[in-house]
């Protein structure tokens, strides 16, 4: 969705923008050291001179800065797991989450799928099992990895493509990307990469006090929705598919010995994430870092989404993305990946994507969002016999002729998963104490544009006069009042600071 | 399906018909005034001196005197509606009804979506819902829209593909192809046009006496078989999805005090399609017309399927054709549009697509179809236990060794839709008072070819002589005598022209 | 899959291992009669010298003089049937084969199509009717046809895409390739050719001893899994469609006399398969033999597995393989091909596949398959209510951090269809009698690798030292000593030749 190659002006305004507020802002912003500011920071800089490697290396110090300063101050962005409630929260919570169905989830509907005293893997569930209405991405899964410093991850391979996005954290991948060859890169916080179906694969986490965070979006290729993790290396714990077969061919096959084979598929006890020693990280760290967007091409390992200009970005958020016509590798999987960083008070929409349904996945921070769904006022999903209607269905309101629309409203916390139909237009709001990042995988990216409802570039904008009248049924002049008071695009700042309460928590 | 670049003899040979036909009759034509003659003879003139324009004109024309015609007779080319019955009527369109199942839909199967005083929307219900042999078109749906002349359809994007028929009248669109780039153009009958999935569109019925009617095929992008329609503008009627955030939120978004925004989300009553003035509808008017088909490019706007020389043409009917490889738009959809005019009296077929399933709608005239399927005889979808047997299937009746064919056979008038799927033979015949016009959306198009089992380039011709003999179990003289028959191809004289009774009403 | 392609060095190696087995053994072999090494030695004067028709017509007399002896012999070369089983036999076969479920068929899963005292065609069950867990290959389905010597096959079109492979015998195929073309093509042992959906085509068997045995996979285009055959010639059996039809529409469609149609439509009553006189055959058997593999581009009616160098080859067994990248009309249908065979007493794997899933048929030869299968242990599918966990599933084994292994095995012979899932590892062992020549239909063959699991290039060695010793809890030493004992690649040594006994049919 390269707004930029579409809208020229709008990238030459935003530059515009950057350029003034860096000078306007310049000074006091040294002075001021939220990290917050700074990654806006070092977003303008980027844009005064075109120095990207600077430009990302700042922006990756200063989210890192961020999480630092934030688990001082008590912060969990290491850990992805829900903090203590009390009753009433827990009460508002489960209401949220009420109003939230079909398209929320959380902790609860996740299932640990590996998990060893030094990291866990949770998978969420088939979406199909929470509702029909989300059969457009029956094929599709979200796994969370999350590895202690210095672990190792035993090699695996899945029946899946799978891409995978940095939350936290420094790892290095090994692949065996054919028969006589592997290849191996370092991996960083904010790095994009595809581990495609059926490739033997094994992680470390090479840092010695992050975490490691890896969120994974993956697509079966056998049966539609079930992926299985096949591991080869191993023996009780995890078990190796070696095993499974008899000793007599795996002698014949490996023209070897029953009691070696059986000695080297014997002693592996650990489980799936192991403590590894100093040494053996330093060896499996010497590898070369992922690249930069490759334009069009075939990206050889990760590429990082910083290293791209955000597509959208002010004081008030930014937008990081690539698509597919960016990348071959998603290409084929006609998948897009983003990453929103909602200043903290800030919000972003109202917009809506025009043909990508938006898998999201909150990395960090707090808010909620509210979003607009028809299919859920109408007949066929609110359980009315009218189902029968399809997409149909009667009028719902007495005299009405057109559908009228639910608010789907959910809180957001770290690690909560919710699903953006397309055509669904949604405002998402970040509390006033911390930022909110969002990760984001859109499905059927091929071709998908993002239409604001608010801002400079709204489409309501673009009516003619007379549709204008028509449409609201007053007179244009009050329309435009309306639709033209707002000088900034996507991100806006957010109601809390409007009234001076805050609403994030209410 | 190009005919014409697979057979350069034939394309010569029914220019040739042409010539001659016209030179012959030429004369007698121009007295005689009937619209169906006059169709006729553009598609003549046409195929004589390569002027499309005039060609296209004089046919468009002709098509439409031939509606107003028909109007002053008593006709109703402009509403899609079923006329008053009597009860045997009834009892005997139930019976056809009947036997048309489940390919065949009537009225009954449709829903209104959007009705006002001024013109309604409705959909086809799901294909699946009617029976699991239509699963392969589940994700299609077909809809229709009528409005009243000089009305407005207030501004909407859905989450679904949109191809567009212009089946009687002038219209005029606008479509928001972006941020900052509003795209209107002019329509007319004939015009096919996709509108993208998420695409902020509005209507508006230009002409100051007759209906608007566009068919619509859909295609759900993100819950199969189910799309939804989003309004913007709008207040009560229609409701607006801005209406669905918070009062706060919409505040903050658009910068503007709560009062002015629930001002303009306040007016709206009228619904989705409205009444405008005589300004209105002028302003909104002057826009481009579409452009002829762009060969392998891309098209901007509507394209006019009256623009392209038809694939076959006769005395007895046209059929014309636009399939994926000669437009961008279509071939991302895998979708071909066609429009078939039987002469009154005549018919086309037998014949079957290769690959490609086809929705058909009636758009003009009555008749009926016979088709022949062997599913419907198989035991899985005859309710059968064989249905374990899925493709396969015991021979169905006492020592058969193949398959047995259903007939299925019904009724066809203006408004009602059915679908042909791939490989299955069908004729179909137009009734002795007015000419049977039909528009077709093929599923599945891309490399789709049609087979004649009649008229001279019949497959059967093609068969070696022993082939003949071994497949029909006579002498292959006997074969060729029924096959080569015939010197017409896909359209031919009607079986009430030989037995001189109607039997379009028997 | 081609290995030449990623694997130059390999390739080398391969070809510099025949030239000097084949000089070592060269005059032994020659004494040797044997159509197993004969083939071998095929094999290895094709990569001598580059005289590639030569090799392929070596190989396939070969390959058929193997089948004739092994009829001396009292094999069954020509018949897909099982043979008369005793009373044990029939138990461990149960037995076997629900170890086999549900990844194995046999002839009760399939239903007699088409049957007359010369032929049948029999069609395998859908794959979902047997378990869920092939969805992901549920629209595709198996057939077999058989044809006596000089025989006919009725033509006809289906409403599916099919790709057929010449299993046994020669035959001849006729195909309406448009209203105005016939290509006819003759088709021997290897020929790999796709039927276009919903394109006319009839057979003949044209040799006057050997019956024509074609294994197909088809690919339904109208409703997703299911299929039926339509018969243009034919009369009361089989049934033309024609019939369906009205007699005054076909009178008018075909210009001809009501008494002229019943006549000719009258007359077949012999069925599907029947016998053709040596003049009918002669006549229809004067057409071009099929080409070799187009590479990248189209192929022109039937190309020959053997025409190419194949991907694996030595004394143990060889594979022959085409993927979608060497053939347009493979890559349509993002299919690949594939023949196996393996030399009797030797073994196949362990390897999997990256994306493609096999299905598989044993066109000769006995033996039997292991593979290792999580997902038949996990929850979802072992019926388990852990089912709601979709793709994840709790830890199966008490304490178990991964998945757990079932071992799938099943004896295979002759007609035996089997299916290997994407990722799956699997051995294929041949009994000490015959070789097991297997042909096998990928799915989803774009981009597919194959990873071997033992052998000179199994994967393992492309681990890392320390992941090695991290994987599987031993020194890296002890773990080569497993992995580098192996000098050949996918086709070993059997287990029988190991141990002094045989175990194919223990």
């Amino acid at each position: 969705m390269s707004l930029r190659g579409k809208l020229p002006l709008l990238a030459l305004l935003l530059a515009l923008v950057f350029v003034l507020a860096s000078v306007a802002l310049g000074a006091a912003e040294w002075n001021d050291g939220s990290p917050e500011k700074r990654l806006r920071e070092c977003q303008q800089r980027g844009d005064r001179h075109e120095q990207r490697e600077e430009r990302e290396d700042c922006q990756r110090r200063c989210l890192e800065d961020y999480r630092r300063e934030k688990e001082e101050r008590g912060g969990r962005a290491e850990e992805i797991t829900p903090h203590h409630k009390g009753r009433e929260e827990e009460e508002k919570e489960h209401k949220e989450q009420q109003q939230g169905k079909p398209y929320v989830f959380e902790d609860q509907h996740f299932t640990t799928k590996h998990r060893t005293e030094h990291g866990r893997v949770r998978v969420l569930q088939k979406f199909t099992e929470r509702s029909e209405i989300l059969r457009g991405i029956e094929n599709y899964r979200v796994a969370i990895l999350e590895a202690d410093p210095q672990t190792f991850i035993v090699p695996n391979h899945r029946d899946a493509e799978t891409i995978i996005f940095i939350a936290n954290g420094r790892g290095s991948v090994s692949i065996m990307a054919s028969h006589d060859k592997r290849e191996s890169f370092n991996l960083r916080l904010g790095d994009v990469m595809r581990i495609p179906a059926g490739t033997t694969v094994y992680l470390i986490n090479r840092s010695n006090n992050e975490k490691l965070v890896i969120v994974k979006l993956l697509q079966p290729v056998s049966t539609p929705g079930h992926f299985e993790t096949f591991f080869g290396p191993g023996g009780e714990d995890p078990e190796s598919y070696y095993k499974a077969f008899s000793t007599e061919l795996l002698e014949a096959a490996l023209n070897t010995r029953k009691d070696k084979i059986q000695k080297i598929f014997g002693q592996q006890r650990r489980g799936v994430i192991i403590k590894a020693s100093e040494e053996q990280i330093r060896a499996m760290s010497q590898h070369k870092e992922g690249g930069v967007w490759p334009f069009g091409g075939e990206s050889k390992g990760p590429v990082n989404l910083f290293s791209k200009r955000p597509e959208q970005a002010n004081q008030y958020g930014q937008l990081y993305e690539v698509d597919p016509s960016e990348c071959r590798e998603l290409k084929e999987l006609d998948l897009g990946v983003g990453f929103a960083n909602i200043t903290k008070g800030s919000m972003m929409g109202p917009f809506y994507n025009s043909r990508a349904t938006k898998i999201a996945i909150v990395t960090n921070g707090q808010g909620y969002f509210e979003m607009a769904c028809p299919h859920l006022s109408s007949s066929e999903f609110s359980g009315g016999k009218g189902s029968q209607h399809g997409g149909g269905g009667l009028p719902r309101h007495k005299g009405k002729t057109g559908p009228s629309y639910q608010k789907v409203r959910a809180q957001l916390k770290q690690g909560v998963v919710y699903v953006v139909p397309a055509g669904h237009p949604i405002i998402t709001v970040a509390s006033n104490d911390q930022n909110l990042e969002i990760v984001c995988f859109d499905i059927n990216a091929k071709n998908n544009k993002k239409f604001f409802l608010a801002g400079k570039t709204n489409i309501m904008n673009q009516l003619e006069r007379e549709a204008k009248e028509l449409g609201f049924g007053v007179p244009a002049r009050e329309v435009d009042e309306v639709f033209k008071s707002q000088n900034e695009d996507l991100f806006f700042k957010g109601p809390h600071q409007h009234h001076h309460e805050s609403r994030a928590d209410a």
